[in-house]
């Protein structure tokens, strides 16, 4: 709901990150963004400094933000927030997803969004999720269909 | 949900663009405003310097912004962004549709708002998608009330 | 979602207007909120400047804000936004009908505060939609009933 | 959607009043929240200078905010918004009551939480409105559930 | 809906304070972040300054931000609200409950989604309202399968 800056002191080797999606700023840690490897957000903030498992084709001047070699990009904004060309509010079940391990999504949201986030993101632990949902809501609408 | 300034260090050749749709900003890319070429937004990014087809009359000066010619007109507010008169809640679905082909909104949306939308930006491949959902919102009705 | 300065370089002749709708800044043109001569937008923005058949008395200085005899009042945010005591959610379909002449609301919206809107900005055509939407809503509630 | 700073020159004498309700800032008049002269919002924007009813003891300085001796507290944030540590969302419908007599409140909306911060800012119009409606609620399920 | 700064003077010892919840910054009040002694919220607020029977690893240097010790971290953003890396608009009802101690939810809301918010914040009273919220949901799906 507020003006929010990049947290206090933030660095490149700071916890603390700020993701701009699509307009809407969110404000989380690398730990969350680097929950699962083979997610795009693991490549945002994992960079060869703190993961030296990357190729050095990859790495970046210590110190500096983790722009090259990401495959989102890593513009950021005037604030510092990464820029991602995604929908902000269908990103809250894949951040959540991240931080707790559930499918938390309102019930006014279209399953098939989040699936498309979840497979933008490659989070395949979600996916897995949202396509036993979508699953679940399409034979009950058999069953209610039937009677 | 925060105050977005305009991406670090954007000018008009950036690949980053900020729109402010009736006082919400949103953040994109010009690829993906470029996504529909007969589409409005099409038209608002994408200048006779980056698109040479494009008539003399319609050049701006190189390395301003691409004002003169634009159907959405191509007034900026004080932090860069292109003013557009428009919904900004609907507008989603359009810049959603132009990131990944696919209509996603919110169960508690207006179908026709949407339309709406996709007829005023002109995207033709959105308004198809929508009048379908449209049409299978009104047999299911039909089909509930038979019942 | 984002902090929205006032349009670039706006002025009293420009055409980009923002209001402040209970805490909430709209952005939107003096072409669409003059759509409705009957409306109380419409003296918000239509000065005598631009209005010759206004009374003199209502006249400011010219290159003013058209601040004298507004009946929403004129008082104007520190952004220059003009402010209006009421319902930001419940503005959105008053001003896109004054944007396109349709009725477009989320399912969620309350059809009464959507006529309470439409008569306070006094907006007949629209008061017309929303009272049909009502009645609409009732005759299905209606037949439900006897089923 | 953005950021609003406080009404242009707005002091402890003008109609313009901003209130921070858990964080989202809303904008309002002097006079909407002066409506109930029972609820707490009467209290926290009518002072001494303006209602010499009230007692000395809660007189604040001639052209300071009317800070000594509201029930609520009279905490400004940053902008010279009153701070009220309650929910933001549930709020609207509290205002909106102020502003036109009557209960709007969207379709997602939790009818008890209405009730909660109508009893809360103590406006008994509100109260009986929001518990009608519950009624009617109840009364419908009971049906629907005999059926 | 607004860029909110820190409240005006607001220090280590004032009673408002700021959380900055996935990106959304909420305000309230110490008093109410410390209803709960075996929620982490208590501890993010409540310092041995103010609570001496803390142990003394637990305590920071007099006038600084109850930073060491904390469960949630205690980082801040730029303007002084703590950051917590959750889904900012399931802590709605978690800020509510210690608002008023009753469970307010939209009814668009997931109500897993609130309780995985209670559990976290460890909120006992919360996680028993909500899981009867869910009990009574899953019984009144029942009946209405069984019909």
């Amino acid at each position: 709901m507020t003006g929010v800056g990049p947290p206090l002191g933030a660095s490149a080797g700071d916890e603390w990150v700020c993701l701009n999606v699509g307009g809407t700023v969110f404000a989380t840690t690398r730990t969350t963004l680097a929950r699962d490897p083979a997610s795009f957000l693991y490549r945002l903030v994992v960079t060869p400094t703190t993961s030296p498992a990357h190729s050095p084709a990859e790495a970046g001047a210590p110190g500096l933000p983790p722009a090259l070699g990401s495959p989102l990009g890593s513009s950021r904004d005037a604030q510092g927030a990464f820029l991602i060309d995604r929908d902000p509010s269908y990103f809250s079940p894949v951040l959540n997803y991240l931080r707790h391990g559930k499918l938390v999504m309102d019930k006014s949201m279209a399953e098939e969004g989040v699936l498309e986030e979840a497979e933008f993101y490659n989070i395949t632990g979600l996916i897995g999720l949202v396509k036993e949902r979508i699953q679940q809501r399409d034979q009950n609408c058999g069953r209610e269909g039937r009677n």
